[in-house]
């Protein structure tokens, strides 16, 4: 089984800030984040995952400043200072294609896999916040479609310059004079609809060859990517049955687009609420629900839906016609899936999607948090989960000193790391140069 | 007096790789990069300094290969890992603003000064280098004056972006569930001839304030930006009468843009080469200059003068007619001069000027180095060096083991370090936040 921890200061849950043993400041602390990685390192996750976006959340000074979100490092520095923290453990970033340059994110990645010795993952998303645009000179957010038009090309350049150099290019031969051997030189020269790019990088090749390709998107255009590029994709499913139609199908795509159909690693996002008896992990689900301002539950809901629900009583329901998004499109069906299949009002739905962004939340004992975690992976649902910690550093410790070794007695988990890359903890194949594509 | 050090992995000189004991891997290896940090530290230089281009040299293959250039991590996320490993020591790394996004510079170098707790500063290019373009889908390199332009805009934006927060905005209020003081917000709304960006940055202020603003372009068009808003300036000269007249010059400009003069360090690139007598100096400054490929050494003189002068002769001299340069004007004129000077072939002019890549070369014991050094400063022509270390880990070492003891016996450069941010460092003011413009 495959686990992965966010590591989202301070809290992934909205309002996890607030509670009395949240490190509140944790994301503007390295040392702090750095104990977080060590600790997730201690427990063998395969890797740590940092969530981005471009922009402060679009909401009013007065709810935006409820949110936690903003009081962090920027995850592409952070990542490379982690790199430097940490020994064994995978990093993965996020780094969007929509606001980037192909030339900038192949090499930064590049040299965080190799300042970490192969530990990268690059979380490829293409901006679901509309907002982000205008922080970049944009006008006006680019369509679902358009995104992913413009993140296909900009992943193929990111590899082709990855393989910008045979892999013992560099002989380093001082008597020579000679610092890499140029038959091991390979010149991209992309032209294309969204870019020109000559290469070669000007770093060498990553230690694992590429950074591990991670994307979550399940919109139509997102699993098509994914079915031909991604080696592990994020889902958001609260329940077994969609998050096996939704592995079925991504299994059907990859093979339809010519790959073996497990290639992919399919990881659940979940926030685990532990409790030694039922009642104690209930009781902290309750208390983290109440810590979130209602103008701030609603506000996130909004966002998550892709309208506007602010405005609407805390007792009444979702509309009978949800309006079109472009910013989430499968997120808000699986929002308005548990709103109309659980009855649930406003006041009802927000804390229980608001919190965990949309993730599953399991609430129970270290038992039958591993219980349901197994029946998921046994059932072929998923190859493993990200678990994302209600707040740090609770979250985290009551995970791995009670969830993991009940995994662990059931053979489920590892108990140490056998490889040294990230590749290797996920059991992914060494991609050969040149591979997946034409010269 | 400021010392800065160069962390050019293998080697500032073009060929000090190739020298028994460069360490001719350390571009890739994070293990030499901090402990080459760490010597810098234990010396109490002031900051260490990472250059930067974007873009393999424009070589053929043949000469790109005896080049090391390309052997090295990408500098943000090096020196995001260097933040990690070092705790007092400044650093200084350079982003251009021709193929780089406001909002993206500014969130990652705040992210550094806070990983760093307040050391990071931004060495601000306009990329000379004209192949960078053919990396970024665009067409043709901008000329000299229209990369300022962008440029002035970049650094104002990305100024605005860091005053996005007012230095106590942050309360972490868990009682009342308020994250920040709305009043302390500020939204930039930038609107400008090529940049919109809305703001506020998702990043708290910098623990500087700023990061601190590093200049070297010596174009007008980069004294005049400098004139306005540099802290720093490095710049590349090798006499004390131009040296004086430019730091004179942009003295003078400084004053003109309505600061006070002694607002910016001025340091000279300095490449010493250490002997414990000036014959064993003077050897190695030989050998280093016989391991430079005439192929190489012609090439990068071509680059270096803005026209090919690869074809021509080693014992013809520089055409009287020099074509003009849109790449760097300032460095052709300074190599040009110092080729009139002296009246030197081509084969002579090289080995001079490309090894430390047209920043000055002081050769000899430690008390001539030293004295060097401190009749430059006591003429007020500078406020300090950036040390070029010939090759790593002997170039840092020499210099630091023999040179800066003689300096401390002279009472030029400090035993301890007293502040604990780059600004302190290097007796900079702490900037205000919206200090330098209305919002």
């Amino acid at each position: 089984m495959v686990l992965g921890a966010v590591l989202s200061p301070t809290s992934t849950n909205i309002a996890g800030w607030r509670h009395p043993n949240a490190v509140s400041n944790a994301g503007v602390s390295l040392k702090d984040m750095t104990r977080f990685a060590e600790e997730a390192e201690k427990a063998k996750f395969d890797f740590v995952f940092l969530a981005d976006e471009l922009c402060a959340p679009d909401a009013s000074p007065g709810i935006l400043s409820r949110d936690p979100v903003i009081y962090r490092f920027e995850p592409l520095t952070l990542t490379a200072a982690l790199a430097a923290g940490t020994e064994r453990i995978g990093l993965i970033v996020t780094q969007t294609t929509t606001y980037n340059e192909p030339y900038h994110v192949a090499r930064k990645l590049a040299s965080i896999d190799n300042l970490s010795e192969g530990r990268a993952g690059w979380n490829l998303v293409t901006s679901y916040v509309t907002a982000e645009a205008a922080n970049f000179s944009t006008a006006k957010h680019a369509s679902n479609v358009d995104r992913y038009a413009r993140a296909e090309e900009f992943f193929e350049v990111t590899r082709g310059l990855w393989d910008s150099w045979d892999d013992d290019a560099f002989v380093l031969d001082k008597a020579e004079g000679r610092y890499f051997d140029p038959a091991g030189l390979h010149v991209l020269d992309h032209e294309g609809d969204s870019f020109s790019v000559r290469g070669p990088l000007n770093v060498v090749r990553p230690v694992q060859g590429r950074p591990v390709q991670v994307q979550a998107g399940s919109s139509p255009a997102g699993i098509a990517l994914a079915a031909k590029y991604a080696e592990v994709v994020f889902t958001a499913q609260t329940t077994l049955e969609n998050a096996l139609a939704f592995t079925t199908e991504l299994r059907e795509r990859t093979v339809e687009a010519g790959r073996p159909a497990g290639d992919i690693r399919v990881l659940a996002g979940t926030m685990p609420i532990v409790g030694e008896t039922m009642a104690e992990a209930q009781a902290k689900a309750d208390e983290l629900g109440a810590l979130i301002h209602p103008e701030v539950g609603l506000a996130r809901l909004s966002q998550l839906l892709g309208f506007d629900v602010s405005g609407m009583p805390l007792d009444s329901y979702l509309p009978d016609e949800i309006p079109e998004t472009e910013a989430y499109k499968s997120r808000q069906a699986l929002i308005v899936d548990l709103a109309r299949r659980e009855h649930l009002t406003i006041g009802e739905l927000y804390p229980r999607v608001v919190g965990s962004y949309g993730h599953r939340t399991v609430i129970g004992t270290p038992e039958l948090i591993a219980d349901e975690l197994q029946a998921w992976f046994e059932a072929g649902a998923v190859d493993g989960y990200i678990i994302a910690p209600a707040f740090l550093p609770d979250g985290l410790d009551d995970f791995s000193r009670l969830v993991i070794p009940e995994l662990r007695r059931r053979g489920l988990f590892r108990d140490e790391y056998e490889g040294r890359t990230l590749r290797d903890h996920l059991r992914l194949a060494w991609p050969a140069r040149g591979a997946g594509w034409d010269e």
